[in-house]
């Protein structure tokens, strides 16, 4: 039986961490500023986390212990399980699934749940008459679901972007501000905590992945598919990359795109070149942003902090108090049973490539590269050898707009000419 | 009696200029997608304008007509009253009373009325139990209502800004690129069609302070108070300023700030210095921005068209779609009964200005004014006359942090030198 307004809203946090912490810390600060804008109390019943005793900073001994968060999400006295431990599988999603069949809502900042698990979850809750609601999911603190879910709802969105892992961004800026290489630079990432306990979640573009994908599913009304998504991180990424992209105008963001175009659904995590004049090329160190177009409002930019204890704990407030005003809304903004699987078309949209390889330093080498170049159909925009001391000499081409499925057969056949040495690397030029 | 979601949503339209034929454009175009996200069919039941017979390039035929809004408001067959006519009075006002007395939840566009009647409207609406919405009032396409509403309900906002007057910011970054004085600007941007009938509403920063006002309300749970907010218009701007301020590494935007301090709330739409390096600096022509600070969040950006048909009418659309789903909100976020008259403290934050005025040629005229300062515990950070032809020599004086009523007695005192000619012109340097 749904519980009339005016009794409390009561919540199960499983998961302590810095997320948890925030939230237990907006609940008890502001609990009167939470009453008067929602018109109920919110309170936290009880609480589950991997160890009990460990100080965090905010007295718990008030809320019952529950090891088990099975056990937490099924408690009588709980409405709300908020879901903050994270991890695909495993205990979140049983926890997640044991709260929808007892009649509760969801709320959680799992974004690898919901890129893995989202189509059967959101199925999951629709039948029981239940929510799931992740604005923490994506981009920190930044209200981008409710953005794309009701605030540009009368728009048929065209392209949705983002720079969505900080870390990434620290990295690609800080390489660029002191001229440091990768390696040195993913280290300082790493002393200073920025990075992931596996840190290919974060520089292999997975993590950013895993939320593109749920934004696209909102955006163009497909199931989530994370398994379809191009993804490459920005290992490669040298700081002559960076600072000839930067002679050209641009800057390399680890940016996420997605798109409908007739083939299908395009969905890309990948090292990109963008205007350094747009919102996207200005966007230094550890924030965020996402770019939402549509139909009818245009360009949207939304900008903040991606992490962090107040901006995530923000945001799972966010929807905590909007279960807690009646407000009800399908997972993914229409009815799971109705979520199209879209065919997945990850390049579909022609773009100007940055191409850069090492060719041995023999007669002929380069004009070899832009023979085969010419037989794939791609020209070429500007091209430029470098000064180098090595026997190997760096290329930089800069191509027309092609086709990326065109480009990735040129180089796999600039490869059988025998004077290219080891990968080229190739970043597509966004417009933005 | 309320209607069952699975029955349409029907809905009365008066006011078809821009944004009325961008609401219909959109309802039947996508009525498909619409229904898809909200579980209802939203149909449009009546409509009413000035003039009936007008092509607008959309069919409106198929509609009821109401030559009187506050018929059509209270149409048997009308759950929901879109009012898009303007004007803060009038038949505006008129129709909404009309609508929310017979049971309609009403969406509006219309800033004026809400800075100017929003309290008034919001205990009517809340007493009949019903709602009021008005995304589109601020910012265009920006879902800025919905972000404060919502999606951040759970910080305690600390500072709300933003440049919200498009023709303002084109005119300011045309000075600056072009180098033209304000004075041809305008004109070329009254001959563009940019300009409201009444130059000042858009030049005085009376649309961009209603805006302003309605946002303080949400942010700070106040009663809105457009009378209490210090207007300042960009006549007064010159290329000069505009120069000096780049040079010293900052942009001239009309700029909105509002933030509640121990001695009230603070409430101003005046040309500020912004730093050129800033999300706020860095947006040029007609965008709109608006820089949300919350204790959890941090800052927010949010940037978009501020306005135009597609931007506007997406706004109106998303607060119909909420409707549809069943949302229910308190018009300012809590019960406008609750909310609280503000003192006003128009410029209680210190702040760095900057100073330009016209000095007589002669001896001692610059130790004159640096005294005046100093006698009001003003101190200064730089100061520079420029060459001049004139018989008055420019001169620009950056100030320490002060406080404004202390700079304002300090101006006044120094008419009393006898060596400044006309008024000074004062800029704040807003720290974001």
């Amino acid at each position: 039986m749904e519980k009339t307004m005016s009794e409390p809203l009561r919540l199960g946090i499983a998961g302590l961490g810095t997320v948890g912490v925030g939230v237990l810390r907006i609940i008890r600060k502001q609990a009167e500023m939470l009453t008067a804008r929602t018109g109920r109390k919110i309170t936290v019943t009880a609480v589950s986390a991997r160890t009990r005793g460990k100080d965090r900073g905010v007295p718990i001994d008030g809320y019952a212990w529950e090891d088990d968060p099975v056990t937490l999400a099924t408690r009588d006295d709980v409405d709300v399980f908020v879901e903050l431990m994270g991890g695909a599988d495993g205990p979140a999603k049983a926890a997640t699934e044991a709260a929808l069949k007892a009649g509760k809502d969801v709320v959680t900042a799992n974004k690898a749940m919901l890129a893995v698990n989202g189509q059967a979850l959101a199925e999951l809750a629709e039948s029981e008459g239940r929510q799931i609601r992740y604005e923490a999911a994506v981009a920190g603190g930044i209200p981008v679901i409710k953005t794309l879910l009701e605030g540009l709802a009368g728009n048929e969105f065209t392209r949705v972007m983002g720079v969505m892992n900080g870390t990434c961004n620290y990295i690609l800026t800080r390489m660029q501000s002191a001229g440091l290489p990768y390696e040195t630079v993913f280290e300082e990432a790493n002393q200073l905590g920025y990075l992931e306990a596996d840190p290919e979640l974060d520089v292999g573009g997975i993590d950013a992945g895993h939320k593109l994908a749920i934004l696209a599913s909102i955006a163009f009304g497909t199931r989530v598919a994370f398994d379809a998504m191009e993804l490459e991180g920005i290992g490669r990424i040298t700081t002559e990359d960076i600072r000839q992209a930067a002679d050209m105008g641009y800057r390399i963001k680890l940016l996420g795109v997605s798109r409908m175009t007739g083939r299908g659904l395009e969905q890309r995590m990948s090292p990109c070149l963008v205007p350094a004049a747009s919102p996207l090329g200005q966007l230094e160190g550890g924030t965020n942003m996402v770019v939402v177009e549509g139909d009818a409002v245009g360009q949207i930019v939304l900008r903040g902090a991606g992490a962090g204890e107040g901006p995530t704990a923000s945001a799972v407030m966010g929807d905590i108090c909007d279960i807690a005003r009646g407000t009800r809304l399908p997972v993914f903004g229409q009815p799971a049973a109705s979520l199209v699987d879209a065919t997945p078309a990850s390049s579909a949209t022609p773009a100007a490539f940055y191409l850069r390889m090492e060719l041995q330093d023999k007669p002929g080498a380069l004009a070899k590269v832009a023979t085969v170049l010419g037989n794939h159909g791609i020209s070429i925009n500007r091209m430029r050898q470098y000064d180098h001391e090595a026997q190997t000499a760096p290329v930089l081409i800069v191509t027309h707009r092609c086709v990326r499925a065109d480009l990735d057969k040129a180089i796999a056949a600039m490869a059988a000419t025998g004077v290219v040495e080891g990968d080229p690397v190739a970043l597509r030029i966004e417009e933005v």
